[in-house]
């Protein structure tokens, strides 16, 4: 099974260098910026190339990271290399449909590492749930096969259930993070540190590990406490942003418990 | 330096135990339900008492952890007390004004610990910020001492400086806590598993770290994904509500990268 990577963006440099650590063999790395390719293909010993037809059909396994309105376009280009019908060809999205491949290739599929990448940050690759999915059936096995040496957990997941754990994830992980920078911004601007606020964060995280989310919620909002509802609206009038989420998550917090 | 416990709530309980295990002794413990102010008493070796008016004067810190439209009633009742009138009196609230203490006792002050707690729940102690204010400032000294001893992090916060780490406090914690909520509530009306989502959550506070939020953000809001914003936002028609916060969190992610 040897591979050639198509995209060195923040999911394709962390994949590609999990499954060369993990023994697989990446041919070729292509990306438009040149630089881009050198920097991952020296990690995987693999050809770098910014030119998608000077890829060869030599690979047996074709992973397309490249951002989402793009990976269409890839799919068609490749679809004209020679000797590339029969080739597995994946993308690596949360949010891009199978179809985008499946127009060009009838061993279409994807192989979605739900994770948060950046290129300066290693990540423990074992935890990271691996969504698989394909249109053939016969595929199913071997990228399972291929998901569960570089990850401990890896899933067949449809379509449609991958859109909603991406959506989901957007909450989780984009939307608390924003948070996290909201509440930065707010310490900060009094000459406040942000540290203060780190062991809280931790411990955020910490709690959903065996109890819900639901179940562990505390603060004004879960306990309608409205003297410190309206003094922290007080004081939001400085950033008339973050009081408009204040007063919008608080309410969604109350309905929940109202449920 | 003995103790008596006023509250034996979420922090009463947590705060109370941790003093009790560093060696301080806590003599009485109060909790309107008896049951309560027993559980805890029994824990750190003190009198159980359901009667403000059956505390005694014999103890040096008063500890007052109820809730905070409670916190005002409870000072002033302990003023009458004979004999209360030089002790160290003290509230643990985030949001709630030393004032509430100070109308009635010279030697006012906080003893904020910065965590969300749940009774059920184990949390390190050692690791969160106990934040201090006095309005005597000899014993400024005093309360810092005592909070080194249970925690590694003792500082003095101004009521000011507290409030704005309250706020923080509620977007960094209850916000991203029912973000948590929402990922769950998503993923589980689809019945796939909120658990894929966990390493992703883990993830998102390790990044911080060392970097901070705002370079840490990825996703469609951050890289402008409108295909993908799109999807989200039909999908989201089923979640009236998480559509709503979905749009003003999308739109202050991109704010925040405009300014």
């Amino acid at each position: 099974m040897t591979i050639t990577l198509i995209g060195a963006g923040n999911v394709g440099y962390h994949l590609g260098r999990r499954l060369h650590k993990k023994g697989w063999t990446i041919r070729q790395v292509f990306s438009r910026k040149l630089a881009n390719a050198e920097l991952l293909a020296t990690k995987v010993g693999a050809h770098a190339i910014d030119d998608l037809m000077a890829l060869d059909a030599q690979s047996d396994w074709y992973i397309i990271s490249v951002s989402d309105d793009a990976i269409g376009q890839v799919a068609q280009q490749l679809s004209k290399i020679y000797g590339m019908q029969d080739k597995l060809v994946v993308h690596t999205s949360g949010a891009a449909s199978t179809r985008l491949i499946a127009k060009y290739f009838k061993r279409a599929g994807v192989f979605y590492p739900l994770q948060t990448f950046s290129k300066n940050r290693k990540v423990k690759f074992r935890n990271i749930p691996i969504c698989v999915y394909v249109k053939r059936q016969s595929d199913e096995k071997i990228l399972l096969k291929i998901a569960k040496t570089i990850s401990k957990t890896a899933s067949a997941v449809t379509d449609a259930d991958r859109a909603v754990l991406h959506v989901a994830a957007v909450f989780v992980n984009n939307f608390s993070n924003h948070l996290f920078h909201i509440g930065q911004t707010i310490t900060e601007k009094e000459a406040v540190t942000f540290d203060l606020l780190k062991p809280l964060i931790q411990e955020t995280v910490l709690k959903i590990e065996d109890q819900t989310p639901l179940a562990m919620q505390t603060g004004p909002a879960r306990r309608n406490d409205t003297q410190t509802l309206k003094k922290h609206e007080a004081y939001l009038q400085k950033f008339p942003d973050f009081a408009q989420l204040y007063n919008l998550l608080t309410k969604s917090i109350q309905d929940a418990y109202r449920r």
